[in-house]
Parts: structure tokens; C-alpha cells; sequence
């Protein structure tokens, strides 16, 4: 079947690429019909390798999509042929001690689209696990539906945030997965959610949200405007999303004593906490590792009107065009949310 | 001062009442501008009592109060004079083991406005711990102020019930309380909200929010309504908020594996819960009493567009009409959520 | 092999019966060393049916269980052949949203031994999932090992108690499983945990281990007594263990403001609660539906002396006389906690 | 009255020092009979300031202490004069919003014994609120009862450990804290807790207790211990008690994936943490500052036998060599504990 592949690094091509798939009586065949372009596909195109995963072969990439099912095994009950999912990209081992305790995602052996070895599935036809897929609502695209696995982080940083109605929020950095956090906060309960960046056109998207409030950190002081806005206070939740050390640990300044810090943003090496202010202050920190549970969560928010996510589709390419549309994702525009591959 | 009087059942008097109150160090003297109806001022005012509290002397009624601050104490910080304010009506004692513990609410030793002994605020000022006095973000009016109080009720049943968001949630009972309830589960992070009542009228005004689905359980079964409309799984999170025996135990069948219920109806006597239902689904029970901390995050939700407050407020009297206001909400009409008083 | 097999009403035997069973990639093959007895085995023996599970066709009784690793699949890395290991009896469908969720107890599918079409492990082998097989520590015996199913019950009522270091409790039933909940929420950090029930015998068994404090409620008032002893506070969790109805709703007013309570006895049909009283005391209510990733911390707290097990195996029959063991548990003697029975 | 009185920097004296104190309606009078010396003691003692907080003028030292009621004021009901409580040492303001959330510890205008200009304890009398004095189990004795305060704080860690039973948990450092906290950790439901430390002495103190695990870092890597003692899993819960940057980041290497760690020792400037590994991991990190409602719960699992606390006592002083005492804990002997002084 044609397939997006990463031949090597910096070498790409819609190909030909020999698959042979069946499924099995718990899975579904699914035929893609849009696959979103992922900062990590982008450095694996760049680079060949994230960390210790190296590409070692050539690989299909893309893990953000949804499609419709062609097929399904004799034991899928709530899916039927026809229906447009989205699929969640990482499947755990069955009964391992995280799985188990509802931490699937911490599984060592998760195996994930387009993280080497494992194939991704920007190509025509992928078999995937039926209870990975979930049904759209009625009224999504499949192009929006390709946005619930970026969306899913925003909504596991938003459960681990653990909102109480009408708290307030400060998402530290406006890149996508800072502005998907931010509007899931806000569909999460809160009723204002800060969000900073230095990037006047980042800030202006995130910003045209309701109830998110831009601060350029390159024009004001972070701290100071947060605690301005929240009378002296500070927020009840701080969701890292820019992944820069530099913003440690000064953000922490921003929390109200007793809040939380919800750690999204992915970096090498170590960054400095200032231990005594977290304690003085009654901050506990929480992490993510992308997501359990949540994309029925993202499609029923979206479908409800709470997230409008079509916002953020910035620029669509026919799946011919597939390589053009990831040398302009990598080009790195500030004001290019998400690029999106469409199949017919 | 002018006073809205419960002089014995039945009998109500808008009159000169001797009243003389001093600011503490920790108090502000308000001049109430506006004072809603609750059911339990209609309790009072047609049988003299709610339980063991029975009024045995003439006592002010009113504890739904918004008001513009004229005085405050030497150690009054975080408000200055003429700011608009909510009042919480309820003062615990200040180190009991139940406030030390973050249950404020659950101390018996609260004093709550039109309570008997204690006075109620439907009257020209009142003197107030500062602490229990928030101030109404720009734009709320003292009528929007004054919902502050039921509505932290709908608030406190949505914290108790934890949402993640995207849950779903079935709100039983489109009363007052029913109501609120469910437009903070939808601000509070909800996809979606059912709201079950037999009365069309009722359910109309619920109906009206974004993403709150009325059902008639007189024109249709609730638990095959909820099954079908969840996919067969049940809600997340069920709130009885309508205080009839009647609804138990047959609800919980309508609660998702691993659901929530949060039990806001009041009653005497008894209900029938069905034990094995609850384990085998793996239900929890929450409880609530009145709330916590729940003004000024009402507000900011108000605030925040999150949550259409003025919708619920059916008519407005003015102070010298009271008792005709009061009549009215003694009517029962079933179109009408709120009666407010205003005050020059 | 040989079996213990329910033929039919009544009628049991233990005689050769035919299983060819295999190890798959990720099972264990065990050789059984000890089984006890539980009531639902003895209803089964007595009456051929729970609820809805009606045994039709012969069937091997017996889910309590430890043995000896005999094969092991080779997808199997943390276990090794000759390990003596307990098992749990269910196991849920890989993928289902509760077991996703954390709650795989909760899955419908569950497949549980000795739960009619499913024959129990009272043979001389059994092949298990490896994941649900736990190796037992050093120094623990097979007959220990067999009673870390009735345990995981008293941990799951303890975990879903979310126990405060220095909590008080009281268990309501002093059978197998309210004691077994009384050592549990002792060694999970209860300072102190009082038991009620009529039985001297059975008062006397619990009353044995420190720090539970028997209150035989056929000759004191349990209020009254919980009461004085926790200076007129409560408790701060009450575990429900008597599956009796007449329990309901007294032992709520044992409640501290803010208490909760973990509804393990199971019955048929609806009990009476007293809403109210929840609400002001602001109780929360849990329930126990079997267990999850309970076995490893049950055996955990063994090997470090929390919590003394032997105690409780009343008597030990030889596998050649399992009728007579089951006849002698069926005989329901108030001194006898667990009867067991050992294979050679 | 006599007291111990911080002159100035390196001199302490004991003499009368004039304090003139009535007790309030809701406070009572207590006589000391015991108080330990804290490590903030010795700071202020031999550095005359800690952080911020510097000693101007001449200040009583001592907040761990227990006495025997003298008189009590008209609104106290919950102890009578002759009662031997423990007092809690810091009270904040009434109902700051901390406060009113159950975090009162957090609240910055908490008033603390020999927090300059606040003085301590160290003397004949102290007027204390009553909901801060704890009423000691019968069989405790005063010595018992000041060991309260610092046992509140490994009381406090356990807490915010949300110990699940059979949980294993690693402390880093057996100074007193660190070994307060190991005990607390096991008597809070933990099957096995280990303690790391370089000195000896230290760690053969907390391995006295049972299922504490001593860790000597200076001859064996502690992840690697760890790991090889939970069968390559890492630990439940870590509590950070050295207080020490060079422990950072590496102890998070020890935790189980989904986590936590507790960080208890205060310490000046920034230390290093690997965000990727706590991602990876899914760990999460609670912070402590003082506690919040622990001694009654310290006091409750002392008098059930499951924390000795005698142990810990290393050295008792009578009243007039209290200056003898403070030189000898300045001294830093590694096998010392605790040391006591005790009032006739």
C-alpha cells in the first residue's frame, strides 16, 4: 500500500511499502483518512532518532489520525464497519503491573506508532486493537478527528490537574500542546487560564479562546502579572508546556499556596527546583507521559462545543503532497498550530 | 433599620426592627442591595419551622444577600469600602476540629443566617466577618451577586463529584438546586448533563443551557433514556438534587462502572439503597452539606461566561413589596427558579 | 486429574476428572498445595447457586489457592518454575474500559474460577495467567499462601477506606471477612479498630489481635459505645462486613463528621439509609466489588508480621478428605474462621 | 517565671523572665513538664537567625513540649484542668483562606513558639488556644507527649504518602526527622520501609524498628539496593528527609513508575531534577510544611503500640541544666537523637 516512509534522515517518500495485515478477532482494519504532523515525526525526519530511538530502517510515519473501519474481528462488539474513530497509537501488554493499576501508559512495553521499530500510519490501511479506537460523535471530521491525540495530552494534563470548578490557570508556553492544554483546562472547569509565551503570534491564537488570557513574557514580568490578575494570590494550577529549562524555577513563583504544577513540557538534562518555595507554599507536582483514557474524553468535549479544535488545523495537504507537508511543518512558522494530511 | 420580619407563621412584615451592630477588627458593615428567596425562607415563613430549628420570636429572614461595603475593620485587608460584595451566610467557630480540617461546613456549631435564633439579612445593613464577604468580579450585578449563594450549592455538588473532564453527568430533579447543580457540572467540566424532572416547564429553563439534555421521566423510562443516549455505559457522575424518596434506588442503575453519585436532595425518613447494585458497579456516595469555599469560584465561573446566572432570576420585587415577593414564591409557580428583592 | 467436583445439589466428590490444559506464551502451570474453603463455595455445595450463577453440570469448586510453578510460558519473565505462588481467581478481558481504567474488577466479563460454567482450582493442577500469580515470600507456607484471597478482601475494604495514618475505625461483623478487614485496616494504619458483632466466639478471635477491640452488640448499645470510647467523635471509617440488613442505617451515627464508610457485606434487596444524616455529617460512602492488585500488598503485610494469618485456618483437611472439609465449613461452627485443604 | 532564654547569639541562660499571661475563654493555661530541643532551636542558639527570621531580642527557645492543664477559659469543653496534653506549637489566623481550606499550616501569618519575635515554650507556664492542646492517651508520659511535635512531622509525611497498605517506601536520611518518618511510613501501613544514610550510627538506630530496612549509601549504591530488594519494581513512596542537594536528582531513581515522593528536608538555594525521568516514571511529588491535625494521630499510634517513641529520647535534662542540654545537642553526636528536658 502507498505509505508515507522515512527512508533515512532528511529523506522521505510516498511509496509503495509492502504491508500485510489482517485482523485478529479483537481488532478493527482501519482506512486512514487524516493523519496529523507531530513535533516528534518532525524530528525523527529531521534528526532519525529521539533519544535512544533510533531509526535504523525505513519506517512509516504519522500516529495522529482517524479513519474509517473496513473490517473487524468476530469480538468487536462496539464498533461496527463504516464508523469513523480515531485510534489511540500506543497499545500496552495486556495484564502488566501499570496496566493494571490504570497507568497503562507507563508500561515499558507499550508499543507505539512510528517510534522505531514500530511502524506509523500515515499509509492507506492500518489494523489496530478495536478498544484503541474510538467512534467520533456524530458532526466530527476525520481531520478533527486526527487532532483528539495531540487534544488527548491537553485533556491528561488537565485530569492530572485535578480542577476543582472555577480554579484558575497558567500554561507556560503557547506552542501547540501549550494551547491545547490551555483550552482544555478551560473546558476542564477553570474559569480563566494564563498562558505565556514570547511569541506574539502564538499568544494570539491561544488567546483567541474564550477565557484565555495571553501574557508576553518578553514585554512583562510573568509573576508579577499573574499575581496582579489573581489579587496576590496566584493560580491553582501550572501546566508546563514549553519544555524550556530556562523557565525553571521560576514559574513556581506564579502558584496560590496549596497548588499544583503539571509537568507536560519534555527536555534533556536537569533543571533547577527551588525545593524550600514549593514546601513554604504547598505545591505538588504532577507529571504526564502522553495519556490513559482520554480520547473519548477530547471527541465528547469537542462534540459539545467546549473545545473548538478545527481552530488549530492551520494548513491541509492531499496525501500525495505528504512530503511537502511535513518540509513545511519543519519550517517551524509561529503561527502554524497543526499541518494535517487528508487521504481520499 | 428597615427589616423583613417573620413576626409568627404566616405572618410577615416589612418594619422597623432595632438592630445595633458594630464592625469588628475582622468585620464589614454592608448595605444589602439584593436578597433572593430560598425554599427554606418559604419553610420558615408557612410553617415556622424546618425540623429542630422552629422560630419561637420574630426573626429577620433572608441569607441570599449581595451588598456594597460601607465600613470595615482595622484588619480587613483584601476589601476596601464600596466594593460590591457576596455573602457567605454560615460562620463556624474558628479552630474546631471539623474547620481545622478543611470541613468548615460540617461544624455544628455554625451560625447561618435566618436560622433560628439568629437573624437573617433581608434588611438595610449587616454586619459580617470579612472573610466570608467576596468580592463580585466587574460586570456582576448585586441581584447576580445575591445567586452566589444557591449557586455555590450546584458548585459544592460538582466539587464533590470530582469530574474528569469530558464525563457525563445526570442531574435528577430541575428545581432550583437541580438546575444549578447542573450548569456547574457543565462549567465544572462536563460534556454533557442530563436533567430529569416531570415537569416540562421546569425542565425547559434547564433545558436551555448548552449541553444540559432534559429528559421527562414522565414521558420516558430515565434509565433506558441514559443508557441509550451514554452508549450503554451509564454517566459518570449522577446529583439528586430532588429530595423525593421516590427516585431511590432506582438512579444508581443509571451510574457508569466506577460512577459517582452526589446526594444534594434533602428528606426526612428513609430511602431503600440497593447494596449489590452498588458494589457491582463499583459506585461511591457523596454527601454534601451546604459547601466550602465556593463563592468566589461561583463568581469567577459567573464571571468567566461560563455559567448564565440572570436566566434563573424569574422576577424581582422591590424591598417595599417583600411580602407580596414572598407570597409569590410561595406559589410554587413552576416557571419561576428566583424571586429577588432589591434594595435602594 | 483428580478434583474436588461439585456433581450436583449437595453432592460432592473428589474423583478423577478429565482437564488437559496447556501453557500458553504469558500462563504459568501450578501444581495446588492448599486450597480453602469459602461461602460462596459452601452455597454453591448447599444450594447449586448464587444469584443468577446456577451450577448445571459438574463443576470444580475451590478459588483460594497456592501452589507450585511447574511450566512457565516463555513470554513469562518474573516468575520461575518452583516458585510457590497465590493466585487470583479473575481475570478480566485485556482492554475493557474498566480494566483501562484501573478498575478491572469491575469488567463484566471477568472470568473467575469456580463461578458456574467455570470450574474452580481444588485439583491437582492448574494453568493461570502468570500475571495473576503472585510468588509468595520467603518464610510464607502454601496454607498462608491459599489466604491471601480472603485477605485481599480486607485490603481492598482497607485501601477503599484511603486510610489516614492514626485513623479510627469499626468493622460491623466479626465472620471471616470482617475480621480479615479488621487486621487490614489495622496494619494500613488505623491506631485503632473496634469490631461488633452477637457471636462471643467470633468477638473473641478478632479480639485477639492488637488493637481491635471487640463490642459484642447484643449486650451494649454500638452508638452509645463508639461514642465514649472516641470522646463522643466517631470514627473516622466504619467498614460494613455482616451483609446483614438490620445493620442499616444505625451504624452510620458511629460516623465522625467527615467519615466515611466501605459497604462490603453483600445481600439481597434494598436496605434503609438515612440521607440526612450522611449529609450532616458529610459521609461518603465506598463499596467493594472483589479486588484489584490486592494479593502482592496482602502478602506483603504478612511476611513483615502486620498482619498474623495462621491464626485464622481453624482446621486442615488432607485433599483425600475434602468432603468431610467441606461438610465441616458447611456446619458453620461460630469458632471456625477458615478451613483448609492441603495436597500433597 | 523561670525560662530558657536565647540572649543573644551562643548564650543561653535560665532565669526568670517576666511573662504576664491570662487565659482567654477559649484558651488554657498550661504547666510545662517536658520539652525537647529541635534543630531550630540549635540554629537560632548557635546562628542567631534561620533565613529570614533573626533573633533581635532576648527570646524564650522551645516548642516541643507537653504539660498539665492549670486553668481552662469558660468556652473550653474538650479538656479539664489536670489533663497532660501536647501542644500544638503554630496558630494560624482564623479563617484565612488557608485556613478555610484545611490548609492552615500555609497560611503566612501563622504565629509559632520561638519563631522570633514569637517566643517559645522553655518555661514554667504557657497560655495556649485550647484546640491546640491534645489531651495524651492515658499510659503516656510527658516526655512521651513533647516528642509529639517532631513526630507530627513524619506523621504529616506518611500522610501526604497517601499510603496504600503493603506500599514499600524508601526514606533518604536517618537524621530525627528522617527516622520519624520511616516509623511513621511503617505505622501508616507500609509493609517494608528502607532508610539510607552514610552514618552508622544513625542507620542502626532506625533499624532498630521493625520493617525499617537500614541503607548505608557510603557502601552501597542505593538504587541499585533498592531495586534489587523490590524484585526491580523501585518503592511506592521515597520521603527526602536529609535535606541534603547532593541527594538530588538521583533518589528518584528508586520510585516504582506511578510514584511518589515526598520532599521533607529544607534546604537553601536550588537542586537539580530530571523531568524526563519523573515523566517516564510517572512520579509525582508532594511537598510538607510543618502538618495539619497530626497529633492527635502521632499520639493515638504511640498509645497503640505501633510507634515507640521512648526509643528515640536519647538524653534527659532536668530544667536547671538546660543550658547543658542545649550544648550537648549542639555537639551533633550521631547516635543522639532526641534530647529532653524535663520541668519538675
Amino acid at each position: 500500500m502507498k505509505a508515507l516512509v522515512l527512508e533515512s534522515v532528511k529523506k522521505l517518500s510516498v511509496r509503495d511499502y509492502p504491508i500485510n495485515e489482517t485482523a485478529g478477532p479483537y481488532d478493527v482494519k482501519i482506512q486512514i483518512k487524516a493523519c496529523g504532523i507531530c513535533g516528534s515525526d518532525i524530528h525523527y525526519y529531521l534528526e532519525g532518532a529521539i533519544g535512544d530511538f533510533v531509526v535504523k530502517e525505513p519506517m512509516i510515519l504519522g500516529h495522529e489520525a482517524a479513519g474509517i473501519i473496513l473490517e473487524k474481528g468476530e469480538q468487536v462488539n462496539h464498533l461496527a464497519v463504516g464508523d469513523l474513530v480515531c485510534m489511540e497509537p500506543g497499545i500496552p501488554s495486556a495484564f502488566s503491573p501499570e496496566a493494571l493499576s490504570g497507568n497503562y501508559n507507563l508500561d515499558p512495553d507499550v508499543v507505539f506508532w512510528a517510534t522505531p521499530p514500530v511502524h506509523g500510519c500515515l499509509r492507506e490501511t492500518v489494523v489496530h486493537p478495536a478498544r484503541f479506537c474510538f467512534k467520533l460523535p456524530r458532526g466530527l471530521s476525520a481531520a478533527e478527528g486526527a487532532m483528539m491525540e495531540p487534544l488527548a495530552i491537553g485533556i491528561e494534563a488537565a485530569k492530572k490537574g485535578r480542577i476543582t470548578p472555577g480554579d484558575t490557570a497558567l500554561v507556560i508556553g503557547a506552542g501547540a500542546i501549550g494551547t491545547l492544554a490551555a483550552v482544555s483546562a478551560s473546558a476542564g472547569g477553570c474559569s480563566r487560564v494564563f498562558i505565556s509565551d514570547v511569541k506574539e503570534e502564538k499568544l494570539s491564537i491561544a488567546g483567541s479562546y474564550p477565557n484565555v488570557v495571553p501574557i508576553n513574557t518578553g514585554k512583562a514580568d510573568l509573576a508579577d502579572t499573574v499575581m496582579k490578575e489573581t489579587g496576590g494570590r496566584g493560580v491553582d494550577l501550572i501546566i508546563e508546556a514549553s519544555g524550556s529549562p530556562k523557565v525553571y524555577p521560576g514559574f513556581f513563583r506564579c502558584a496560590k499556596r496549596g497548588g499544583k504544577a503539571v509537568l507536560v513540557g519534555m527536555m534533556n538534562g536537569t533543571v533547577p527546583i527551588d525545593v524550600a518555595l514549593l514546601q513554604g507554599r504547598g505545591i505538588s507536582i504532577e507529571t504526564i507521559f502522553r495519556y490513559t483514557n482520554a480520547f473519548d474524553r477530547a471527541a465528547a468535549l469537542v462534540s459539545a462545543g467546549k473545545i473548538d479544535i478545527k481552530r488549530l488545523i492551520s494548513k491541509t495537504f492531499a496525501f500525495a503532497d505528504a512530503v511537502a507537508a511535513y518540509e513545511y511543518a519543519a519550517a517551524g512558522h509561529p503561527d502554524v498550530v497543526k499541518v494535517m494530511i487528508e487521504l481520499a
